[in-house]
């Protein structure tokens, strides 16, 4: 159902700015920044211009690709304007992410990372001018001549089936083969990107650990994580927060914000890989008896994404909080975190930070708007205007999901009107599936689905639960649904209207299919 | 809204037959054995009465009565026959609770555990006769002469404004006052009993252990718990597994079975005592690397009643698990456990039993009814009929759950239309409250309420969470709606029909009060 997109291959768009300015962007532009939505971008003010011409401060392209992230005094490029941030990168909310610009231009980051777009940010740079790019390295006055590099260059070719959403980031869900097999195949794994894929060398790969007391970071290579410490084995289901976005849509008739998710934003596989406790531990930490003030754990991406969890779950053994080397038996890929990912299962993917190089102990959770903003569930009433965004959690654990993945005809039975439904069914915290029910007349009667009994490898049910349900066809008018309890007999809420969230996260009201819609588009 | 029954004090009936037939023998029989719902029972049948007479096997009460729970060889009286349950002792399936019959008649026992009305259990009985009360013994040549102790004797005086649904045993919700603060007095803390309240004196009470391994038991007075271990003290709300069934009958227009609560079969109270942890630690289990084969904690009340919990929840000291020797501050009464009872946050009530005497490890889980039956989840759709009793897991931690306890006008507000909405809500799993959404229009829009800032004492959040919402009056055809989301961000399903059961448990649908209904009881 979910993977009639048709194929996506990857793109290699070589002018940056075009390559930015597609559905990738506005994409990132909503989720990341909402509230910069009614601003339009600035037009560049040359006011100084010839103010600066007057005093000479031209700087030729080829001495400001010299300041770049490792020179002593980094240079920007915003337009024709050339600034110094040196004196800015310690002030700087995104910390020294932005030194990816230095020695370039950062519009193709702020196309990115939209918070930028905002009059006092540009203020803000502004005090940092130091002068203008010689109009003879110019384009029509105004853009740099040249190649700037394309971030997304290196992103990896990607297996056609998968169902692209956006390609730049990209963000795609698993197709339906993906979902219909207990193991989710590395190359059919949903993928969920903020930027570009971090091309990362394993020879350079070093993981740093700041256990918070004040002592020396210690670091380690990714042989040294798959060596020193004895490596354990999990399956794990990892879920977007926003996964059956658009079924939360098209049930509630209101649209929230952010990527369109059908059913396909959650995937299974099998990680590999030393426990993070063991890890903090060769460190220094004291693991058994922590000191209470530090009761968070914030994992740095590569990508500058960063968010943390509740230490609680990184020190319990048996919440199998992994740094996770491989998935599925063999190396990670650079779509899911090569060389080292966060792998905490039963929490929402969000936590499960991809290429991540830095792990710190905190008094206090991650700052980071992935922490603070974009994964919180609100109430049905809350708008992104009137929210107080403290007033909620971030998601950590999550309730419980199912899903149809697909129905078609029975061929094992003769009756022409017999079909099966097959799907999956999900819950955060480890808590196993041990019902799913299915009905095939809009919801008034129910029976229960077969859950296939499949070997679950950790200390807590990190796995979906794939299931199927044989039975008659019915009329073409009904909606077959599904709804499953988890065990500690949480139960699905039946509509989307009253769990309505402006972020729309956490959409796990009953699946209702069509069946007209779905004999139509299936035909296996 | 449910303190509406009156005063119900504690009746003494001298007479314990007449005390056995009323409407708690009724409750028990359909709570514990609804399969026997449809069978009469059975008359008495003397056909080997004359035979034995012509042998002369009368004995006379005194005898009988020499043949108690101590003596060597246990008699039993049924009707007016003699049996020596000596050799059936070790077989029955309910253990030795059996005894307590000895030395007297079992019809008493038998209207409360309703289970033995069956011909195959009169079948069994009859092997074991031995003779006939002496007729100069017997009143009206059947029933035997002289008071038999009434098991209810011992109970305690209760506080009349407890809801009682059931006397004997009794069954009692909170009322208003119990349900509105967040540490329910002792005295209002709703009584949920399956048999009379056992007497134990202090002084001869032993708690054994037995860790499972071969090795002997481990005994421990009341004074060895509360002095050889740390005390722990939490904040812990208990819910009846049935909290809320009246709703569920209401909301879906089908009776399950079991008594009608309404949303006072919770309460919330301060515990202390030692960690279980600890004690199994003292009594030689190694809780730090358990063997794998000890799956299973099983407690056994003095009253007869027994359950199992996951040994993991036991042995991790997060999990608070205490036997608890003190409630709000004091001693434990009668109907709370005294002197001492399982604490298990987090679990369905059922779970945390009461006047607990030994505690085993085991590798299977209890193989009690309340275990194996009583306290289990269906789909809508199974019957008592068609059950696989194995084909769902027993009830430990709960779903997340809010009600309404009280509607009043807003004596703080001028306006006369004003009014205030209060209620509880709580989740299993020490997972805390973090949302309440009210709604006055029948569900089509949602505030939210203020959860009340008390103090949960504890690793987690085992305490219900009290919240008040201040709004104008809706019309009187109104619904009032409540609906919470707990920190794993599960919500209440929205209606009965869907999780309706047969056993009428864990009915946490969105609970709804018609505005009318409640202006009229409450008067406040």
């Amino acid at each position: 159902m979910e993977n009639s997109h048709g194929q996506q291959t990857k793109k290699l768009v070589p002018g940056l700015i075009a390559a930015l300015a597609g559905s990738a962007a506005v994409f990132t532009w909503i989720e990341n920044n909402p509230d910069s939505l009614s601003e339009a971008p600035p037009k560049l003010k040359n006011t100084q211009h010839d103010t600066l011409k007057a005093t000479g401060k031209f700087f030729k392209l080829e001495e400001i690709r010299q300041h770049g992230p490792d020179s002593d005094r980094p240079w920007i490029m915003r337009g024709n304007k050339v600034y110094d941030i040196t004196d800015w990168i310690e002030s700087h909310p995104g910390g020294k992410v932005i030194l990816r610009a230095a020695g370039s231009a950062v519009e193709p980051y702020w196309d990115i990372f939209t918070i930028h777009k905002k009059t006092d940010v540009y203020q803000i740079l502004e005090q940092y001018l130091i002068g203008h790019v010689d109009p003879d390295d110019l384009v029509d006055g105004q853009v740099p001549k040249g190649s700037i590099e394309d971030p997304f260059s290196g992103d990896p070719i990607r297996d056609s089936s998968l169902v692209v959403l956006t390609d730049r980031p990209c963000n795609a869900e698993s197709p339906m083969s993906g979902l219909t097999s207990f193991i989710t195949s590395t190359a059919l794994f949903y993928v969920r990107h903020h930027f570009w894929v971090p091309q990362i060398a394993k020879e350079s790969y070093k993981m740093t650990i700041d256990i918070g007391d004040g002592s020396d970071e210690k670091t380690y290579t990714l042989r040294d994580l798959q060596t020193k410490f004895p490596q354990h084995t999990i399956t794990a289901t990892l879920q977007c927060s926003g996964n059956r976005r658009a079924h939360m849509n098209e049930g509630s008739g209101r649209d929230a914000s952010g990527l369109k998710w059908g059913a396909g934003a959650i995937s299974n596989a099998e990680w590999r890989g030393p426990l993070l406790r063991d890890v903090l531990a060769d460190a220094g930490f004291d693991v058994d008896s922590p000191p209470g003030d530090l009761q968070h754990v914030e994992f740095y991406g590569e990508d500058t994404y960063s968010t943390s969890v509740p230490i609680d779950k990184v020190l319990d053994p048996r919440q199998d909080v992994l740094l996770a080397c491989e998935m599925n038996g063999e190396t990670l890929t650079g779509d899911h975190g090569y060389p080292v990912r966060a792998l905490v299962p039963g929490n929402t993917a969000a936590r499960s930070v991809k290429w991540v190089n830095r792990i710190s102990l905190l008094e206090d959770e991650s700052q980071s708007q992935w922490q603070q903003r974009d994964y919180k569930g609100f109430g049905p009433n809350e708008t992104r205007d009137t929210i107080d965004w403290d007033s909620a959690p971030c998601i950590q654990d999550t309730p419980v999901q199912s899903a149809i993945t697909t129905i078609r005809p029975d061929q094992n039975n003769d009756r022409s009107d017999s079909m099966v439904v097959e799907g999956y069914a999900f819950s955060g915290g480890g808590r196993k599936i041990v019902r799913v029910d299915v009905s095939i007349d809009n919801g008034k009667t129910w029976t229960q689905a077969k859950i296939e009994p499949h070997k679950h490898l950790g200390h807590k049910t990190w796995s979906w639960s794939l299931w199927t349900h044989r039975c008659r066809r019915p009329p073409a008018d009904s909606c077959v649904i599904v709804k499953a309890v988890d065990e500690a007999y949480n139960s699905q809420p039946d509509s989307f209207g009253p769990i309505w969230n402006f972020r729309g996260v956490l959409a796990n009201a009953w699946h209702r299919v069509r069946i007209d819609k779905l004999f139509q588009s299936d035909t296996d």
